[in-house]
């Protein structure tokens, strides 16, 4: 039994998922592809086996042999590709964003709360990645007591040109918030955002949120880190702490010191994560139960997201009042 | 040449900087001690060859064999005693606080300007930790560029019974304040403390500060950690980061893990110090020059902690501004 | 496309290698398996999608859905096992070792040879460990210069009750035989074992091996290390060392000490090798073209590790004379 | 009381110890201090505080305000300079080697023993080394098991142009002959030295050496290692191990990499041993009571390391058979 996956969009994302379902995933092989650009279609989909490439994302959606729909296209076109999917009654992984905005992640939630079933995974990888899973046995395993502060370094080497501030949020920070709700099992409940008063240090910023639950967790993002790609985590508990460690493989001694090399952005960080979540998501195409996030973490995310954005323009803190799940 | 030092104080702190001059400091003795125990004074003088003991501090800073004045009594008696030592024109070293209050910290800062020559300095060990030490180095040797964050994190195994809240700042934090200000060469313009909304966790709490010259500063305060005594430091610059290494000399690997362990209180952990601060003091008892930090850095440090007092209780950011300098 | 395996052996490393292709890999499917223990055979096989299931490892490798055969069955039946594979012009994944003596393996591969084309990959999985790959690609990328001496550990928990003290070598020290050959691309020429005098510590022992390159090899072995399954490399050249870094994914703080635990035994620390190994078998099955170790790497490392049982019995060096490949 | 201490040789070592007994010993100072360069000891003995300099040694050994020598000069010298202190009665710590020849220590050993009181201790510093001592410690404290291998690595970053292979083992070897000694409690009765068959790679050596109790010792001496100077060191025990971790304040994340930096050489590595190795002995001037390494040490290392020259030069292992210890 092998799964039909349909991708659509084969940017960077888009082809990286494409080769990882036809190289490195048991259960699926891709079944048909699209992008705007047909040239970039024809390659990838050429490469990794698809029977079916097109420019139409609905061409891909609506395509007979394709069982499930992993979407990889521009922010801006997810919502409306997913309610696509939803309507044709298929399985869909979509890139986060679920949606541009909470509310219209919300009209997602409630259009998949009406067909009664879960068809919607969201791609926060990070709930994959072996370290991550690891610091959450850890905690679930009980001897570190309740969690209070969850500690969040986020570094990217440098932001692109068309980079605002906002994004530091909305695009890196969205990681850190969704992993946390997912370690912590809390809401979060009030957002700050703390930035320098300096103009030349825009860049980092400091997030503090607080959650229903009580544990705090502070954010640093730094999109212009420059010396590398850098995740870091600390759990503290009432008894001790978990930290992610270093990805680190080899140690070089050599020109006078010893180090480890950072990977240049989280496609290598998290290539694993990204294999797993696949993986999974196969494993659920034919169990119907899915472990990664669902509509309701991405429309949270993103609702989250947008206060943090809101405190960031006033300096205030903002409180958060999440819309009642139709789940529960 | 040997300086003869009066010590004041003979609980934990006196006693072991009696112990530490005796055995392990070249160029001073211990020439008389005091503490308001006889038995205590009789039992760490005789340990540490002070030739005079008395329960009165005052007969330790007026003995002719006493070339200065080390203050480890309660912190209730810092400022009549450095006060003590101005007046009889001796150079004395003073465990923080420099005294309870910001106020009396500035009849201090005063009296020594009225005097017109540097006689104080005030306990903030970690400036001669040689990581710090190391920290500032690479700091200033520019290839990291300006710093822009400062991640702290100072963690106690617990408080004692008679801790209180505030405490977290005036014992613990100030550390961190006072060490950002030496590292950062930054006044702390603003303070802002967080802390969860649950009871439970009243501990850790986390305190954001901002300085005029733009870099922030965040610390993590856990007084009943549990699990060791951990201090942390990142600090984080445009082309890079500089972090504490744990402080290990051996790891272990027994029991299915492989481990180091964290000592159980400040002393072994700032041992070095402690020791490197009393040698260069003593040397700056021959120079008059002193590396250490200065009564206005004893002053800022108070200052600060209290305005992160009232953010700790009204839950609101504090301005700070503090008075001018007068050595400036 | 999708090759059919078929899997001689259900014990724990048939089974976990059942599971990884009918799990993880790509590319590949159970189509047969066997084991002595029809029960065994009937769980494994039923657990992993194997269409037929028997007692005879002979039919699996006559199977015509077979397209490639895996033996992980008891060593003593390997040799005839791959001869088999040879004869039926199967593609053949043999556990480690090739067969149970030098000679046996000499004779796989004049079969191989006399076929004139590549068909055998002997379960070396460790040149598929992504530590070692990128110590390799370290070694490989120049700026260390040329390799002198290569440093190993290898400890196990406990070593089980039928265990022989040339078992160290054979099922032990020969992956370290086999990853030194591959990583150092020479030839080991002489090998001296060295044991304590003392009866009590007859368990480790250091083997000292000679190229014909010049890179000297040294190994630790101990089965009985109680603390941990624990494998330590380091590759020391002219300029510089890289180093197997342990496996971490998380640190604990918990308890006074900061620790990480090791796995009890190779298998969760070499998963991923497996799996990439099994993956990258997979694909040669398409090409033709295998990255693992050759028929002649298997000759090579039982040969060698036979060199090594002489010393450990004799107490003096072996020079080590490997027959000529039969393919250069 | 302050002892003063007679230093012979300005050099680097003398130099060095000559500061550290100035700056930062408690209870001794520089009283008189030789060099047969005139110039450099006055400039040394300026510097730190002595009364007297002079060309000729025996000038220091018998000023009356020398309560104890320092050798620190050639060690063709040592032999000769330490006699003159026995005979003048006055305790001596003389750098190592004791003297350059096994034969010659036992002279020294012969005529300490005919005092019948201890006055010589060798400059084994790393016996006072905070990491050797906590390892020493951990295996004291019994729940590691017996010692079964000590592994070490001793680097350098290059060898004076004047290096001769045997001085891989009587320079710098002879620390980790003297360390294991100390650390096991166990006499070195065989030794053998393995050197590449390449003339490319003279350099790095390895030696294996075997004790009278059991544990295994290996040392790998690489004089030329370029990128540091790195010593390591893991005492593997029936039940875990305990390892040297290298010597790191801080931690640095810049232009790729996280890395820490090595020492360029011996001394800013082992500067607190030096320190605490001389506090130790001025405490000991005190007590009668030393606690580094003895005479009989000294002749040990001495002889141990001649039976590794003499393995190295014949490819040969070589059973080594210590004089009896008249002292015991």
């Amino acid at each position: 039994m092998s799964f039909g996956i349909g991708i659509i969009g084969a940017g960077v994302m888009g082809a990286d998922h494409a080769r990882t379902i036809f190289r490195d995933v048991a259960g699926a092989h891709v079944a048909a592809l699209s992008d705007i650009d047909a040239a970039r279609a024809a390659a990838v989909g050429g490469e990794t086996g698809a029977r079916r490439v097109d420019t139409d994302a609905h061409v891909v959606i609506a395509d007979p042999g394709v069982d499930a729909v992993l979407i990889a296209s521009p922010d801006a076109t997810h919502a409306e590709l997913v309610l696509a999917c939803l309507a044709a009654g298929k399985p869909v992984l979509c890139e986060k964003p679920l949606a541009a905005t909470a509310e219209a992640c919300l009209r997602i939630v409630a259009a998949e709360a009406a067909l009664g079933r879960t068809l919607v995974q969201v791609g926060f990888m990070r709930r994959f990645d072996p370290a991550y899973v690891e610091m959450k046995a850890a905690l679930d395993a009980g001897a570190l007591g309740a969690p209070l502060v969850l500690h969040c370094v986020h570094r990217n080497v440098s932001a692109p040109v068309w980079f605002e501030a906002m994004m530091a949020i909305t695009n890196a920070a969205v990681h850190e918030i969704d992993i946390a709700r997912w370690l912590l099992g809390a809401e979060i409940v009030r957002a700050q955002v703390v930035r320098s008063r300096t103009a030349r240090a825009a860049d980092p910023i400091l997030l503090v949120l607080e959650t229903d639950r009580g544990p705090l967790i502070d954010i640093e993002v730094f999109v212009s880190a420059q010396y590398g790609y850098d995740v870091r985590g600390e759990l503290v508990c009432e008894r001790g702490t978990v930290s992610l460690a270093p990805p680190v493989a080899t140690d070089l001694r050599h020109a006078g010191a010893q180090s480890f090399r950072f990977a240049a952005d989280w496609r290598p960080r998290f290539a694993d994560a990204y294999r797993l979540e696949l993986q999974s998501w196969v494993r659920g195409l034919a169990t119907g139960r899915y472990e990664g996030a669902s509509a309701r973490d991405g429309y949270a995310a993103t609702a989250i997201a947008e206060a943090c954005v809101r405190s960031l323009d006033t300096g205030a803190p903002v409180d958060i009042r999440l819309a009642d799940d139709p789940q529960s």
